[in-house]
């Protein structure tokens, strides 16, 4: 199993996460993160305006899901959270050793 | 080492922090996430009321632990987590290389 | 590639932030969480008062690097982080296996 870390920009969420859904994603989670990447200290363009700020918000989503389901989960994720500008996010991929589904007790792939 | 991450229902967090305690857990980190599982686009019991929402606040616990502590801190999870309704939890565990606790400089198991 | 994640006192996070560029860290992510180490129970100090409290608001920052970037990150977060006093925080590293630039399709390190 793979863990996919997806940091993108607040407005894409639900467009991203229907891209998931569509891929055959069951589950995932969400959480509000700031941040920057090259730019730092250069202007970026937030709901509209130029911003020269540090840090700027962004929202990750974490899913846990099969290996066979990397691949497409990150073409979906590229596919919805594009816009072409600066700031778009970054997608990193990690390992999972074990998933368990609390409510039933099943585990690996069955639990996600 | 590893890092146990369970997301839960946050009226949970008491519970399972104490359980991992009993179990020998000196450090966790705990963040504010939302999120969904299959039931997604259903309603779901959250504090008595149900919703129909795509996502819904939840507790993610991170601890990292010796290779030795995973069996029995799942157990401790998902028993204190569990109350057999939809959307109880997730638990993940993946690998860590290496741990320093700052202060000291410990590094490894002795930091954790 | 590594990633690094910092669970530091929120007030040191802009030194962290520096320092961890001036080692070429061109990208990195901020999440609020709050935690205990191992005084859990005991009073800490927090913004110059004693708090007696289970969990105390800390910052994590999460950052993808190169392997061999990880050394120097390590020593520039704890030079930065360190006060000395109870709480300073802990580090800890794992594998990435993929990471990609979603604006570009760049991965790999070029991702970074
Ligand atoms: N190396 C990294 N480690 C951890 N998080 C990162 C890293 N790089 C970027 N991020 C996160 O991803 C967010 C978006 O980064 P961003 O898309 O601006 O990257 P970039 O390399 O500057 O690409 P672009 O030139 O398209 O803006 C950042 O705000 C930060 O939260
Ligand atoms: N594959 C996944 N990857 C990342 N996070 C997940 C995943 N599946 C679930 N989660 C997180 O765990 C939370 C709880 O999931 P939930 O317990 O509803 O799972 P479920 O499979 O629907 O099980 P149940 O049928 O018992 O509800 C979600 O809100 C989400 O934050
Ligand atoms: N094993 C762990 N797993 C996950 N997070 C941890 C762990 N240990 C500590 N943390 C996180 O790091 C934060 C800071 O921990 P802290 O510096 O108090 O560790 P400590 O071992 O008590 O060291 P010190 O004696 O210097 O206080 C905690 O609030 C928590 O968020
Ligand atoms: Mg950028
Ligand atoms: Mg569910
Ligand atoms: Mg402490």
């Amino acid at each position: 199993m793979k863990k996919v870390e997806a940091i993108i920009k607040p407005f894409k969420l639900d467009e991203v996460k229907e891209a998931l859904q569509e891929i055959g994603v069951q589950g995932l989670s969400v959480l509000e993160v700031k941040g920057f990447g090259r730019q730092k200290g250069h202007t970026e363009l937030y709901r509209g305006a130029e911003y020269v700020v540090d840090f700027l918000p962004k929202v990750k989503i974490e899913v846990v899901l099969s290996d066979d389901q990397v691949d497409a989960a990150i073409a979906a994720i590229i596919d919805a959270a594009k816009t072409d500008k600066i700031g778009d996010g970054k997608i990193f991929v990690s390992d999972v050793s074990q998933a368990i589904r609390i409510r039933t007790g099943e585990s690996g792939e069955d639990a996600l």
